[in-house]
């Protein structure tokens, strides 16, 4: 149990007059339990008072459940009613609780949720969950979205373990990246082999229970495009090329957000892309060296967008300098850019990325961090190289 | 543009009286348009006369656009109002067909989709994107769910060439798997091997143009849950263990879903393990002979259940013997079990899956296959090696 994010939500609850939160979305069980689904239709019922309760379907595994929590479990995948079951076991719960009649509250949408151990479908969850949800209470359902998505915002220091976690295996991928970087390699090999490392590092380290890598490669004037989307191809490298690697990890249902841009071997760098990578290699160190405790977010993108514009790339740098990361790829919460009202608090864990792209250039590159906000100033999540080669 | 799939779209909206169909996952935009999307915010507007148009963030790519289709941007990513302008863009075309007054219809929620180029995480769709799309005629919403997911049952002959694809991409990522099973290597080195051999056909096939695994390696002890989850671990695989690998695969948005059971190298399979493999493999190719046009789905089932039951681990064998597959991992559409009603017709592709698994036999194993019903009989869409060793 995490005392901390207990005594968050429960106020939470407390404040806005509701008995109870059933969260659903993977990131939610583990926002609420430290547990990331298997099947990805666990239920987590958050009373006002008292322990949380997950609620797992019949087949889910029971070796990595966190010590000490209260689990049930329903029919999902044996019984011709699971959902009837959950409903029944969530009113039972609730009157356990003296809760029955007070307001419930529960996110409706799937959207921009993280995905379960199984990424390659969403969970299969029932297309009336909401009409289900809605009736396991007489107080009916109250909305409290901001509420919710506002947990997300800081970390506890169990979190950040969680979240460092993340960012030591995202450092092994990285690695790969760089070893990878190779004339006739194609985006597509240098993708796997990141996300190869990352994956075997379930059988290296024993606390790594869960472990998986998205890397988008984009090399040469694939890399223009680094700005608009993300996408890895067939391409290869060819000698002298920028690369960049988009990375987002996931361990034990925990994340890390991470770019680099390399060179490839063979050539030395065109002057013209050196210049550009030292403007945005300066620019997100000067963004870093900004955060802190009580700093305007504003002041962060600043930092990083003038130096940018100073050097004449202003109008190639198109995106925010941030967002809040740990619960899933995007965290929900005010990104970092010019207009931003974010005021950072210590245990925020954001992420530094500004980027210069375009097809004038004949190539982009983008470095990111994800830097935790402390009491004192920041500390470096993915402190590891960010030069063109390693 | 597919003139089958798209004369069975417009019948089923002229049978309903539904002037458009708003597809918006990412599977609908596989079906309606054979666009495989980026971000994942892409929605089709199927008019029930004249042809589709794919309305796109602005961010989305466009070098991978089927050619003809009918393709407008929204400015999600650069306006600060995207969702408004899609509406607004959704009415116009409305209006250009005369349909602004007629009821439309679209999926309402998101659960059991597939996932976009990004699997890391859920397309970041607004919260009330019902409330939008409810907003564009004036002829309200109307459910035909059950309509819109009968299109899946069947795959024309375009779709079946792009899920053949996907299943010669998937023919490498199994070859993987059997070169990787010796003792000492982790289930998650195995599956880093045969995802890493998937992803590398980008560049290997110009027809392929995104190819990602899924692949969950259970072995020895582990397999003894094949039929309960699927999940890979650390653990290193010990001379003579059964190794199931599940494997999911998309190749440019259509889907291959095979099992094959192994055995690692350095001694021999046990008799009792050995006897509970060829029970499987027999039932297996006993279901696959009997698909075919006409035939009862509960009739294939029994050919497989009859057989592994026969030899004693009928109480093994504890889940259906197959689904669809094609649009997704796992499509819509009656399963194959005991009860089914289904009947099998030409066009459609299931998966043949009998397995057995149990704490008693120490292990488990499954086997399958994806399987095209023809005109006369059936086509093994995955007839790659599924011996013990290759």
């Amino acid at each position: 149990m995490d005392e901390l994010r207990h005594t968050q939500i429960q106020a939470v609850l407390n404040q806005h007059g509701i008995g109870a939160w059933l969260g659903w979305r993977p990131d939610e069980i583990v926002l609420t339990t430290g547990y990331y689904p298997q099947w990805g239709v666990s239920v987590c019922l958050y009373p006002r008072w008292g322990n949380p309760i997950l609620f797992n379907p019949a087949l889910e595994p029971d070796d990595r459940l966190p010590a000490g929590l209260d689990v049930r479990h329903y029919g999902w995948g044996v019984s011709a009613d699971p959902w009837g079951e959950l409903v029944a076991a969530l009113q039972t719960a609730l009157r356990e609780r003296g809760l029955q009649d007070e307001p419930i509250t529960f996110r409706k949408v799937a959207s921009q949720s993280t995905p379960c151990v199984n990424s390659a479908e969403e969970p299969p969850l029932p297309t009336n969950l909401a009409q289900l949800l809605e009736g396991v209470s007489s107080g009916g359902w109250v909305e409290a979205d901001s509420a919710l998505l506002g947990l997300y915002l800081t970390k506890t220091p169990q979190e950040v373990e969680r979240i460092r976690l993340a960012h030591q295996v995202a450092a092994v991928g990285i690695q790969a990246f760089y070893e990878h970087l190779t004339p006739g390699t194609s985006e597509a090999a240098v993708a796997a082999a990141v996300e190869s490392a990352i994956q075997q590092q379930m059988a290296t380290r024993p606390e790594v229970q869960y472990a998986r890598g998205w890397a988008f490669v984009q090399g040469g004037a694939n890399a223009i495009y680094g700005g608009t989307y993300s996408r890895t191809t067939g391409r290869r490298l060819e000698a002298g090329d920028l690369v960049m690697i988009e990375l987002g990890v996931c361990v034990n249902g925990y994340w890390a957000d991470i770019t680099r841009t390399g060179v490839t071997s063979g050539a030395a760098l065109s002057p013209a892309h050196q210049a550009m990578f030292d403007a945005v290699k300066t620019a997100q160190a000067a963004a870093v060296q900004a955060v802190g405790p009580g700093v305007p977010a504003k002041q962060v993108d600043r930092a990083a967008r003038n130096w940018i514009s100073d050097r004449g790339y202003g109008r190639y740098f198109l995106h925010h300098t941030g967002h809040h990361v740990g619960f899933r790829y995007h965290d929900p919460g005010a990104i970092i850019n010019p207009t931003s009202d974010l005021i950072l608090q210590p245990g925020m864990i954001v992420t530094i990325e500004p980027g210069v792209y375009g097809a004038e250039l004949g190539s982009g590159c983008r470095i990111e961090d994800n830097v935790l906000v402390t009491e004192t100033g920041f500390e470096i999540l993915s402190d590891f190289p960010r030069e063109l080669t390693v």
